[in-house]
């Protein structure tokens, strides 16, 4: 050491910052790196992932449950009525997005669109009748993803409700979704109007009888191709979904056409899609749950298959541990607000749609979408920067979602929970923001990043899984 | 001098490589700046372009042209027929693509779109019969741009074809074009068989007047904002057209549905459309049309008008020449050819549809459609690259025309003779390629660019055109 002190120092300070302030105060330099040890400094969980990488038990489980995913084949059959459908629906049966909440627990928009579900179920005649009832335990609630079915925001699915039916054909699973009812004042952002219920009846009786027309006549359309198309043409499938909607239209509308549904029905069906750029939404949420619980419940993999907030608690799902959930509060959402609206009055992260992150679309797909930052914010070098991040924590990269912006690049997918322990790298999810007061609806939409938290508690009990075998 | 052979030399060579050749032939090092003298070399020409530049009649010229093209607004409100509508098409008339040219002088896929149109017009029985008919002059051809016409490849217009009607609404100018075939084996390529003829009478007999129907049901619609949105999908609305399309029919089929169109009709209509991502092509060629025609005729404004070709010539129209064509031999296009073809079989550069590029879509607008290399070739940082190298040549840019990957910047617009010239940057085109033999149709798509030529050519008499005011 005794050459230190005559030539000038040059620093490279990693993890604690106020080593490289004390340099600088001393008139020193240094370059401060911001890192953490693995597992956010819990040495058990440290430890757990350490023998959870490059594990081959790990690594093969995960090759299953990848290949599970990426063979999935979606496609949309079918209308169905969640009573008829879904298990155990009968009765007085919600389901609500996320993991499950009681009634007491939850948000704003979840219980404002629960109300306006009861009310549109005819249990209730008033919003406050309805409340009651919610209150009195006459209402029986259950997590959608228990029951083979997603649901964006608030993700309500009561029984009387028409549903998408999307089958995977190479592994048989099935996967539900409610139809998509436009932006704004909508029950899945917590608003529950006249106007709301209306149109949710209008659905009910006119719109789903002429999509059930259309699907006879044009046969199951599947979903993959649409999807990969739609990346083609600017969308990420998630918060913006104009291509989709304008693809599985022209489909729709040419099997509408050759069936007997009246004109007037095929002509509101039309007006109704064209002016709802979401419209796919409501078909991309199942398709990706379709693919994913293919890849559920693989002993020993660490891939994530589904990510998923009631309002409260951000959720994410373990291939390897499929009967868990991993919870962590919901982060409240900044982007861009309607005028009127800000921060203050958005409800936490709400909805099942970040199962299309999960399945490497939406915040993992920004780079085919630069528009969508009009709509969540951010610029298009932020977009290719989040899909580029993306590859950092995923077990691969699906070849049918084709990234043009990146040179037609695969979309990174198959999140991996030791990547994302390791990296510190949080999944980008792109969302719509609620009012978090029942009744208002959406006020925004944005970008946010699931917790990793939800990530860090799944570490322990995945290793003690194979533990025995290890 | 003294010092010179005691250093090694740091040299830039500048114009002819011959020079710094030389240098390292004798063990030395130079770097070569590929430069030529503005004007091609020709001293009459620089003088002129020197003229030119910053000249102010020049400069308030261009600011009142390019003022009419950015402001015009051109809308499609009915459909029409050629013999009709587009002035002087009785008789045994028909219109093609680009500059004039004689029966004798013109290539293989525009002789034989000539051909079948004989047939489809029922003026010859044969294409045998026809083609003596063009022979012995019994034909009248004229350019389309004559008649406030356009058509993409062969461009050809006979007098029973339904032509779309746009108007400018801001300035009052219109602009015709045929509908769209689809792709392969259709007129405008050179193919005349029966699959052929048997199409364009469908066109003429039913999907036109439902065309007609649904319009009168959708009033006017505008195609700027039209085009805008469909930039934000991955279309550059030249080759590109697939959400341009569908943004379309999503209008077309609810204002056919408004209708007394038979059900039927609107089917077959609806399905035509929706299996041809092509179709809105023949709208947005008489909409750029319609935007340059406000801006053509201003007297010294050096703002381009027109790039069109006829398979034997590339010719280009000057805002302040406005009865003048300047012409130089259609470049052979490079590209992507179907399976079984190449460049050997390829026709040269032909049709009107760069137009696009001269109002800034098209090869303009590449950057806002990376999808778009996968059908002309490239990569998506080439299609950068060429959005950016326009706005070299430009005069100024389209706020209405945004590129979403660069960063929403609006498209470089309004091809400037004098910076052509001065810069050597040619404009770039993205184009269809025809087999150069008659009946054979397309047979790929790639990129070129504008000869130089045609642009030198325009700068002496440009400065004729002034110079009594300068």
């Amino acid at each position: 050491m005794p050459d230190l002190p005559r030539e000038s120092l040059k620093v490279a300070n990693v993890g604690l910052e106020f080593f490289s302030e004390n340099i600088e105060t001393a008139g020193g330099s240094a370059i401060h790196v911001d890192w953490k040890p693995p597992g956010d400094g819990d040495a058990d969980t440290a430890r757990a992932l350490a023998a959870l990488i490059n594990n081959p038990i790990v690594e093969a489980a995960n090759e299953v449950a990848f290949d599970r995913y990426h063979s999935a084949n979606p496609v949309v059959d079918s209308i169905g009525r969640a009573r008829d459908d879904i298990p155990g629906m009968d009765g007085r049966t919600i389901l609500h997005a996320g993991a499950p909440v009681a009634w007491k627990d939850m948000c704003g928009p979840m219980k404002g669109a629960i109300l306006g579900a009861t009310v549109y179920e005819g249990w209730a005649q008033t919003l406050a009748e309805a409340e009651k009832m919610a209150e009195n335990g006459e209402i029986t609630f259950d997590s959608c993803h228990h029951r083979n079915a997603v649901g964006p925001m608030a993700g309500i699915i009561s029984p009387s409700m028409p549903v998408w039916k999307v089958t995977n054909t190479e592994h048989g699973n099935i996967a539900y979704c409610t139809l998509n009812e436009g932006l704004g004042k909508v029950l899945r952002f917590g608003a529950n109007s006249e106007e709301v219920l209306k149109r949710l009846n209008w659905m009910e009786k006119v719109l789903a009888p002429t999509l059930a027309s259309a699907l006879d006549n044009t046969g199951p359309i599947e979903l993959k191709p649409l999807i990969a198309q739609a990346l083609q043409m600017g969308d990420e499938v998630h918060n913006r979904n104009a291509a989709a909607s304008s693809l599985l239209l022209k489909k729709l509308i040419i099997g509408a056409l050759e069936s007997d549904a009246a004109q007037n029905d095929i002509k509101s069906m039309a007006s109704f899609i064209a002016g709802n750029d979401h419209f796919f939404l409501n078909l991309s949420m199942p398709a990706c749950k379709c693919m994913l619980d293919a890849a559920h419940g693989v002993a020993g993999s660490s891939m994530v298959t589904a990510m998923a907030r009631n309002g409260v608690m951000f959720g994410v799902r373990v291939s390897g541990l499929p009967d868990m959930w991993f919870t962590s509060p919901a982060p409240v959402v900044d982007g861009l607000f309607f005028p009127g609206y800000s921060r203050d009055d958005a409800a936490a992260d709400i909805g099942d749609s970040a199962i299309t992150e999960t399945a490497g679309l939406g915040g993992f797909a920004m780079a085919a979408s630069p528009a969508i930052v009009q709509f969540v914010g951010g610029s298009p070098a932020d977009a290719l920067a989040q899909s580029l991040a993306m590859r950092h924590i995923t077990i691969g990269a699906n070849s049918q979602f084709t990234l043009p912006s990146l040179d037609f690049a695969p979309s990174a997918a198959g999140i991996d929970i030791r990547k994302v322990v390791d990296t510190g790298i949080l999944p980008t999810v792109n969302t719509g923001i609620a009012h978090k007061q029942a009744g208002v609806g959406q006020i925004g939409a944005g970008i946010t990043s699931a917790p990793l938290d939800c990530f860090l508690q799944a570490v322990e009990p995945l290793h003690n899984s194979i533990s025995g075998n290890s």
